[in-house]
């Protein structure tokens, strides 16, 4: 192997990773704007069949196993009587091998639940893993929050809403008591 | 045409997408930073001349037809009597070609209008198109919003402002009666 | 020198100016992490022993000189009887040699001092110096901001905490009086 031809395969690694990097910062952008607007179809490509799921707030706890879990649990919550707002900060992408990389993410949130006259806002730290399926696709297979912050009020009048697009986009909210 | 040569263009392609979606990320950055300082002469700098403009807020709708149209209208309305964030989250930018590219983008905003004791808050998210011109620069060529949530609270109290740099570098605010 | 190694060396440049980009952003997404969480281990790592600081706020002004002085104010603002929230938006990195690059970022924050009663919002725009030390690695060596808009609210109630890392993890409020 010549030195310019080593001096290539370094090059190629080095963009592969910034390619990368780009790509799982993807994955995360198009999730905050799913789960939002509760585009269920789309989230679902960006999760791994196996991922686990660990978030802890203040006023409840998520332990999901797996993709359908994880997609149901979010169609069910962020249903017609909801507003959403979650914006993932800071991202902090490691690259460790060809298919598997790691990120911490700074959220910060609001989240009104009309039914229960609750709005719950605050800031999380996410510490995600992503690994690189069969097709070249990056895909979440681990993600877990603990919260810096966290607030909730309750009751709290609805807010003057004059654009509600969970309202049209989301699932029917139950007419059963089901918490976050 | 040598392996080596073939492999050395694959290379300089994937660098070049790089750096234009880093330089894409950077002209909307920009944007967001001028427009909240009424920075007018530098965001003319980042919008392609015959850019079009459409954003669909809960109550306001701007169809807008080229740059001095759009940099008129954003001088007009970030004036002395205004407070602005403009901040936009979680991009996704796709370089089509080497001149073309599209972007979505998150934005979570607050306004204030003083004058007509507004404050208006929300979420939307961009739909833009980029074109690199004759001199290597990417410009906003397109832009388009539909909101998430949009929350409008009429009559507010001014906030406790502490600084307001837009009421030193905004135009002074009409005194005729003109909504955002 | 062949073409082809001309070529080669002109990519590793620019391969470098993205790596060192990713680098910076990542130093400064860090360090909101840790000053939010009041990890003054970690945050240390990031600021060039030289750094100095000038913030000019609506009610309070930093002017710091190296790093001991700055992770001692941090460490003695973000106490127990504090909550904290800063979000840097919009990077502008220019990276201008192989050891100094400038960023702008767009500072959004939220700091609650439940001792003074006192929320302080706002937002603000970052000028940063960084420079790479003899390790190969980015660090702050300036950081100065002004802000855009500020918002004082005194006296306000406590916000209705449900988690509240900083109790935990600052440094517990000093019993004197000491502002912000």
């Amino acid at each position: 192997m010549t030195d310019l031809s080593q001096e290539l395969a370094q090059l190629e690694r080095d963009i592969q990773i910034l390619k990368d990097i780009e790509a799982i910062r993807n994955v995360k952008h198009k999730y905050f704007r799913c789960v939002d607007t509760a585009n269920m179809a789309e989230l679902k490509e960006l999760l791994h069949p196996d991922v686990r799921v660990h978030f802890i707030g203040g006023t409840y706890e998520w332990t999901l196993d797996g993709r359908d879990e994880y997609v149901e649990t979010l169609a069910k919550n962020f249903n017609t009587m909801t507003v959403a707002q979650h914006n993932g900060h800071h991202p902090e992408i490691t690259v460790q091998s060809e298919t598997e990389a790691t990120g911490i993410w700074y959220l910060h949130d609001i989240f009104w639940n009309m039914k229960f006259k609750a709005c719950t806002t605050g800031t999380a730290l996410y510490r995600d893993k992503y690994r690189k399926n069969g097709e070249g696709r990056w895909q979440i297979v681990e993600s877990t929050y603990e919260r810096i912050y966290e607030i909730l009020e309750q009751p709290v009048e609805p807010p003057g809403l004059t654009v509600h697009m969970l309202g049209r986009t989301g699932r029917p909210a139950p007419s059963r008591s089901d918490k976050k």
